[in-house]
């Protein structure tokens, strides 16, 4: 009797335990202020049943933007070194661009030169470094490139250089019935290979810029092959018509980090229903970098007027996130 | 002791045939023959653990076209109804469509008249009916319609014009872990609306034809507007290429009725990994009809040769399927 006494508190406590553990951290490197209380409140209004603000699982909808929200844009975007070392590994295939700019710059290791060029110079750079291919080998090429490039300063692989909060939260908005959703101005196809291991976030789920695609039956293969032509911007006013177009009604949260997620945080938080928008502030010059209002890349400078104005939520880098980025 | 004797067994049972009726019979509008038994039999083989042709969980996706495939679309397609009728509901605000091609031969009910300028008069009545809204309204319009519209032979809702079996095969997938799509020529806008509550496919698992549309700030509110400007078109080569935009990976399996579907079952079952394409060939002249080869409406002649040769599953609607409809 007494044995039997004894077990039974102690399975209760261990179920207590483990639930009390969950439900009181579920953002561990998030101090426990402004944003992260923000955060927790949303989440428990609109998922308990009988509230007014309660939403049902299907409309759980969370989009976030990548570069500078999920992981770290500085000194540039990961894509950009992409495309730089995509330039190097096919010159021996193109002896013409020594010759030739923005190409030759690029050679020589002159980045600014390079970049000179302003938009033409860019375009023509992806052009040549994301087309051509088809679209199984494209997604080949980035996967090895990921697994081998390393960033310019910690050099860590640039997987390693995602911030732990968001992968936190992130989790928890599933764990709490969302779908969460990349929405970024970055290519669709160069982030797909990745974003399911590193983020959970599966191809599906993925909206992004891209290249036009087409469909040829070669020597019998049927195949997709990458074509040097737009197909569409995902940034700034395209943001809310690529959320509309890949998935098809609205987020009730959205996080970004520039001015590019602007008309996204503007278009999830349209009206008085239970909606979350939350702008990531690079304040944190020791850990990372600080930038905002001058950045060249990632400006945020309407966007942080707006989100006082309309009472977002604005995460200071430095002050609310215990760590930055993941191990 | 009697009592709790009784009691044990019958609960007991009712537990194996709740378990047996659904493992006998997850499809039974299906006939015991051919296709149904095709169908069991791949997803047995991709859902056994440890088996070779194994596939995970995050990789089974499915792709249904709609017309013809998931709905009838005989004598005409749905969205061609809802067509007609906006150009009538539309008419009192243009007293110019009474003179005007194709707007005047619709109005006077002479649908062939309509059609006889060929694509550039569907572009005219598409662009008149589908844009011009924001899409919040175009939603809207949509639901409206498919409420009170109806079928002109059968007198029912469209949305009752469902196929009973392939429901039962979307339910069928979807317990056993596929994410199931729609790949459809039909307008993405024209489907989402109600693809949730009668397939059971939310709005951001629906891929279809698309006209742009643009963010805009209108009086404060943020809106997009439906533009007058083809996007995509998601028909025989767009196929695949929908799939790899909105999906972002290959299908394991994909469920089509005409030519236009050949290209996404040939992007579907391009090797010999694990991967399931089926034909739903329309052959039941009473309870719905029959048509193949030569229709003006789904057409399937290189995709039936196609199957032939390649041992794609087809399904004989009036041998294979028990009912047809819904009710």
């Amino acid at each position: 009797m007494k044995f039997s006494r004894l077990k039974f508190p102690i399975v209760a406590l261990l179920g207590c335990f483990t639930q009390e553990a969950f439900a009181a951290d579920p953002l561990p490197s998030w101090n426990d202020i402004g944003p992260k209380q923000a955060i927790v409140a949303f989440i428990e209004k609109v998922t308990k049943e009988g509230s007014p603000d309660f939403v049902p699982v299907s409309e759980r909808i969370a989009t976030f933007d990548n570069d500078g929200t999920l992981w770290s844009e500085q000194p540039m975007y990961v894509q950009a070194a992409f495309v730089f070392d995509r330039v190097k590994a096919l010159s021996s295939a193109h002896p013409e661009w020594k010759e030739k700019e923005p190409f030759a710059s690029i050679l020589k290791g002159d980045l600014k030169a390079a970049l000179a060029g302003g938009e033409r110079a860019i375009a023509e750079l992806v052009m040549a470094t994301h087309a051509g291919t088809t679209t199984t080998e494209f997604s080949r090429i980035v996967k090895d490139w990921m697994a081998t490039a390393r960033h310019p300063k910690t050099h860590k692989p640039y997987t390693g250089m995602v911030y732990q909060p968001m992968l936190e939260l992130l989790a928890y908005l599933r764990a709490n019935g969302f779908k969460t959703f990349i929405v970024s101005g970055g290519g669709i196809e160069f982030m797909r290979p990745w974003t399911e291991e590193i983020y959970g976030v599966p191809p599906e789920q993925v909206v992004g810029s891209s290249i036009k695609t087409k469909f040829e039956v070669i020597d019998g293969v049927p195949t997709l092959v990458r074509l040097p032509e737009l197909n569409f911007i995902d940034d700034k006013e395209g943001k809310p018509v690529g959320i509309n177009q890949h998935i098809g009604r609205r987020p009730i949260a959205a996080f970004g980090n520039s001015d590019g997620d602007l008309q996204m945080l503007q278009w999830t938080c349209l009206d008085r229903q239970p909606r979350f928008c939350l702008y990531v502030h690079h304040t944190d010059g020791e850990r990372e970098v600080a930038y905002d209002r001058k950045s060249h890349v990632g400006e945020l400078d309407k966007g942080l007027d707006e989100a006082a104005a309309k009472g977002w939520t604005v995460v200071d880098m430095k002050a609310d996130w215990k760590v930055i980025f993941t191990n």
